[in-house]
């Protein structure tokens, strides 16, 4: 299986000079090594009844791709591990899944192990590249008066997730967006170019990333609930349930979104770096002095105890 | 509990740019990247019941970093994924046992990521480095004329294994190499220096090992089975079950000794890279052409069907 997999992947990056079949890769790096790894489990982070082989490497990879966008990072090369029961025998098709998904962000799956366990579990350590500290942006950059923005569109991922709980498919684009995750990393590349003092990728939900954000920045993050992009067709799910569809945009996981801070100067070149790509940029919010996060209504009271979909 | 863990951990290299509290990790690369990924399972590849916490985390950074071991790099970097049950709550001591050894081959834990699952999983990334890719070594560069060398000892893990299958702790020696595997860092980095021309980690077991050597290398390796340095004390056990010590050396796993070919002309200088670091060099064979595995009995038969402990 090792071999069959081995065969399926391609080196898209031209630094590789020796990968499969050593015991490690070996790639002529670039100044600047940017590295991060993500697990999802079986009947934690997917089920097998609702997502394919195919989607279940095409997340894994999306995941950890995701924290490469959002320090500005290039792709470089992914690393799998793959723990597979025996039962499972569909790898050929979830390395599929996750091979052409790198190819659409120019990743190449350098290097992997595959071993025996009771629980399909799919971990992925990805290295970015970048040729100085500076091109990169972290957590901790967000200072008073800068603007908040966020990429795209929130909320899709848990509304497809709770579809797909209810057995059902449409509409097609929240299932979709929950299926498969894109990660931003042409956005998180372009928004550090154009001077971006902090990012964060939107995955246990804005809410809670954005407090991560405020907490590494030492400031306050003011957004504006009525101002987060809502994906398109969560508004009549949330309505029809009785819920609000921006409490659902605030927290729902798994978006993949970018949360960004810019300084208002640098407002117009931040819209037209993620113009360029086709991803809007929505301003949520601004930074504040302070701490923490605050959630504004529409008539500026704070909202607390937000309320989304029973897991 | 994240932060409790990153707290527990210590920048080594001086190359962290960005680690703990980002999307990803930032390290000032050095030319040549070396990265390995492995993942061990609860029941598969440890017991909760034979393994310490500490031992579990040693064990999973002792694997991924032999990897580094069998290229020739120099250590570098380590990216955790842990699967937790929920009834797990030792993970601070998980991460004591890698942090200890990471300590003792200047290893830093740079990220990681902690997740739940119904099955302790722990997953180690490691990256080394290196200044050129001619300093590092392959499976693939064994030529007819090379001895066969070994470093350390052969069957120790096995043996240890097997008693605590029988929840025995003597002799603590073979339950310590079981429990507590070293990788051979700085005996793979002498060694390439020394001018080897192929390496592999013996994790599956030598004759599994040199066989993947041979086939990479298109050559034969023929291996001379009463040259097997083994482990203390693993002969009088065997001996006592009735098995060929030889034999469960050849075919132990996890012992994570280096499997090396030298050219002649370089022998001594092999000898003496392995002396200063305090682990024997032993030769055990010859690269002749052909392709395979050819393990001699004392009469220069060879030795098929090789039978162990069963598992």
């Amino acid at each position: 299986m090792i071999q069959a997999i081995e065969a399926a992947l391609v080196d898209r990056s031209g630094r590789l000079a020796r990968w499969t079949g050593d015991d490690a890769a070996v790639v002529r790096a670039r100044p600047i090594a940017v590295t991060s790894i993500d697990a999802i489990v079986d009947g934690v982070h997917f089920t097998r009844s609702t997502h394919s082989p195919a989607h279940i490497g095409h997340r894994a990879l999306a995941t950890a791709l995701s924290d490469l966008a959002a320090m500005g990072a290039d792709p470089g090369e992914a690393y799998i591990s793959l723990v597979c029961p025996p039962t499972f025998d569909d790898a050929l098709e979830l390395v599929g899944g996750m091979e052409r998904l790198a190819e659409r962000f120019a990743t190449t799956i350098a290097g992997g192990d595959v071993v025996r366990g009771p629980t399909l579990t799919l971990t992925a350590a990805v290295t970015g590249w970048a040729e100085r500290e500076d091109e990169l942006v972290g957590r901790d950059g967000a200072r008073p008066g800068d603007l908040v923005g966020v990429t795209g569109e929130l909320g899709g991922s848990e509304a497809g997730r709770e579809l797909l709980k209810r057995d059902q498919r449409e509409p097609a684009a929240l299932v979709h967006r929950h299926l498969c995750p894109q990660p931003r990393l042409a956005e998180g590349r372009a928004l550090a170019a154009a001077g971006a003092t902090a990012m964060i990728d939107v995955s246990d939900g804005l809410a809670t990333d954005a407090r991560h954000l405020a907490e590494r920045s030492g400031a306050r993050l003011e957004i504006r609930l009525r101002d987060l992009p809502l994906a398109p067709g969560l508004e009549p799910l949330a309505l029809a349930d009785g819920r609000d569809p921006y409490q659902l945009a605030a927290i729902g996981g798994d978006d993949y979104e970018l949360l960004v801070t810019v300084p208002p100067a640098v407002r117009e070149r931040a819209e037209r770096a993620t113009g360029a790509t086709g991803v809007p940029l929505t301003w949520i919010g601004e930074v504040t002095a302070g701490d923490d996060l605050d959630l504004l209504a529409a008539d500026g009271r704070t909202v607390t105890g937000l309320s989304g979909w029973e897991h």
